[in-house]
């Protein structure tokens, strides 16, 4: 369908909120909620190098939302609005675009945030999709990397790796198990625990590209040592050994909260999302590990490396 | 060089408000001036749609800061950051980088705006390159395309289809032009004849697809006709007979406003931006053309119609 079609006819319905002006304007219109910070971020999902490009349309719009909205939770934001930057090509036809955008209203719902506008380009060789998600913070209460002091304790929200036993399944590497590769699919932005955790936590930031360079993110930012208890890391299945744990520590796509919290507060009364503390803030630079007692060497490879 | 150099190196330099957070954290933190609104903007260049893809990449990066600035000064809003997504190929390789950069930076300083954050990818087929704009206005006086009434004169800023006859220079199709070609490639967006404008136009939106396309969609949104005599449209070159003069109103790129005005109001003392006046409001729908005293019938092409 014409791109003017796509946007009137699929994505317009969508754009509810009177900052979005029904899609017709050159941009969207937002009265801000009075005295607060405002949190942005923007990230890219590309075809072929963060999805595969055989997913279901919903659930790449889901992911799209969804990795925007960590960040937003990583910064102890409440999320408001996104605007996309759809960049298609000729494998996202017209029922793609469909499905893509049912999807894209149910994580709307779903994560209570509005479609404020965006931009719309065909005839790319690849699909790349940019969202833009804008939130907001009491002042002061914006949580990030730098902050967590020794004495500090390091905690995590949910389970690690399980998103990188969804992707091996979604590559046809390991047997289906739906509620992983819905790990990998449709992530869980932590907006509650986030929003929680703004003012109270010393540092935080999302994992997304694997628990421990992540967490040695944290540590450089942070100018600081972390010392991690693998044998405390939450998961969803036990690992059969420390290389199988290795494993679960370097995946990404997670989209945990890693946060830092003063000793002897308990995490586990702030929401109802799950949380567990796997280590300790130290004077120094850098991660250090530990397993059954003894200390385990830094594997060569983190995580995710971009570019 | 891998992402994390590119970021840390040749980006980070350049996010020098508190707002970025130095790129380290996952999302920027902006305290918005108080009791305005906020007016937010998305737009995607992607190469071989958007920009042919040989042009200096400091002309790459001043065209997607301003096409994105241009649609703030559309809606009368005062620009404040922009978030960048910026998906690279092989094509894009160091040199292509460290020049783009520069020249992103020369463009932040010219139109006073900062670099807040964004994200980058690597490894795509061709460059994807996103913009988001984010600017303020005063409550109700952002300006959108509806509210033109019958009555209300039609204005255009500078002058109409340089950029068409640039682009024709940068597809080698039209003796070389240093303006007219710095027309297609750096265009200039009004931003203070768009400030100026908030409260004062009834309608307005920013000429990018082509005068008469704009033109029919200002219209569409106000539920007004507009009779716009083609002798006043402003030209910088003179065109030789009605066939270019239909070519220069049907080319896109120009960046320039378009906007309504009450009768009698005259637009040339609201800022130094050269402005003329084109046309008329009327009540009913659509366009009306004419030229030497005649009535001219639409040409089947307005302008530019995306996919």
């Amino acid at each position: 369908m014409p791109e003017r079609d796509f946007i009137a006819r699929l994505l317009a319905p969508l754009a509810t909120s009177a900052a979005a002006r029904g899609l017709i304007d050159d941009a969207a219109v937002w009265a801000p909620p009075l005295g607060r910070n405002l949190v942005l971020t923007h990230d890219v999902l590309a075809a072929g190098v963060h999805y595969i490009g055989d997913e279901p349309p919903s659930d790449v719009a889901w992911k799209l939302l969804a990795v925007n909205l960590s960040d937003l939770a990583a910064m102890a934001a409440t999320p408001a609005g996104v605007l996309l930057g759809l960049g298609l090509s000729a494998a996202e036809d017209d029922s793609w675009r469909e499905a893509f955008v049912a999807g894209l209203g149910r994580a709307l719902e779903s994560f209570g945030v509005s479609l404020w506008g965006g931009d719309t380009v065909t005839g790319l060789d690849r699909a790349v999709l940019g969202c833009t998600a804008v939130g907001w913070a009491e002042p002061g209460k914006a949580m990030g990397r730098k902050g967590a002091v020794p004495g500090d304790e390091l905690w995590v929200s949910g389970t690690i790796g399980d998103a990188g036993l969804g992707l091996a399944i979604a590559r046809g590497e390991a047997p289906f198990d739906k509620a992983l590769l819905n790990r990998f699919r449709r992530p869980t932005p932590r907006l509650a625990l986030g929003a929680a955790l703004g003012g109270v936590a010393s540092a935080g930031m999302d994992v997304s590209d694997g628990l421990l360079i992540d967490a040695a993110r944290l540590a450089a930012a942070s100018g600081v040592a972390l010392a991690i208890d693998l044998d405390a890391v939450p998961l969803s299945r036990p690992a059969a050994n420390l290389d199988e744990l290795l494993a679960r520590v370097t995946a990404g796509d997670d989209y945990e909260l890693l946060f830092s919290l003063p000793a002897g507060t308990d995490a586990r009364g702030l929401c109802t999302t799950p949380v567990t503390r796997i280590g300790r803030v130290l004077p120094g630079a850098g991660l250090t590990l530990r397993f059954a007692g003894q200390p385990v060497p830094l594997p060569a490879r983190l995580g995710w490396e971009h570019g």
